[in-house]
């Protein structure tokens, strides 16, 4: 199972990587938003939860002592420098950061699921309960995150056309 | 409900660009798999969903008579980038691809369901029937996609273990 774990090893440090950003992205969004208190709360709580996601995925790599190889520009790295971008000039700013944040969560699922998979074919027990802490908080997140489509793009439309600033 | 009219078309616009970078990315995907044929068909059967689904947001687009503005630069389309790129380099292929495919459909979940909300809200009946038949669609793709991040990755693990091409 050598490539399998060399697979494995790759796959945890992506996720790291991801958990890096997923903590950029939404400390980015948290510090704009300014009208949308429950958003806010929630994604306040899920930047600690991602804290330590990425410590404890950190904390997996170190187990192995991999050397510190260089972090590949993931998908993920794109879609938070994006998202931490476009909040500069969008207009519909917590529209778009909403559904990059729904999105994230997706990824951080099924990055998750990939690794639960592996861990268990590897043996890697305690590895596996890590990962499958970490993706009961990232559903829960998407969970809410979903509940809030709706409710949020009524709420921006509502502000707008009572010239209200909607897009935080 | 002149802002959110407004709002509502620059929507449609990201929506048809990224079901076109969804093409993109599918067709790149298609291409290059070998050895998991209950996705590629998959793949293949999405794909002339989402040409009709663009072809739809397309003539609600010429409906409003909207000026040929270039679209926005999405987030989908720095992952559709992405995933065409990293296809060309990467040794765990199928892994990312879909990891970023089941990423995507989550962003086009979230595309649709803004609208219909949005379209709700402006009346417009035709194209919410629209959005809610590409939501459904989006929903199915995503639902294969979640089912197959296991058994794809046992199979990607099998393949290498055996010595077998399972990047494609």
């Amino acid at each position: 199972m050598e490539k399998t774990r060399e697979n494995y090893l790759a796959w945890v440090r992506d996720a790291h990587a991801m958990e890096e950003q997923a903590v950029t992205m939404m400390t980015g969004m948290i510090g704009r938003l300014e009208n949308y208190p429950t958003l806010r709360e929630r994604l306040q709580q899920h930047v600690a939860e991602t804290e330590q996601q990425a410590d404890a995925l950190k904390s997996i790599l170190e187990g192995h002592e991999t050397e510190n190889s260089m972090l590949k520009d993931t998908i993920g790295m794109a879609m938070a420098k994006g998202q931490a971008l476009s909040g500069l000039f969008v207009s519909d700013e917590i529209i778009k950061g909403l559904m990059a944040s729904y999105t994230f969560e997706h990824m951080e699922i099924a990055a998750y699921r990939v690794l639960i998979k592996t861990a268990q074919k590897l043996g890697e027990t305690e590895a596996e309960r890590v990962f499958v802490k970490s993706l009961a908080q990232e559903q829960a997140m998407a969970d809410f995150l979903a509940d809030q489509l709706e409710p949020t793009t009524g709420a921006f439309i509502a502000r707008e056309e009572a010239d209200l600033t909607a897009k935080r």
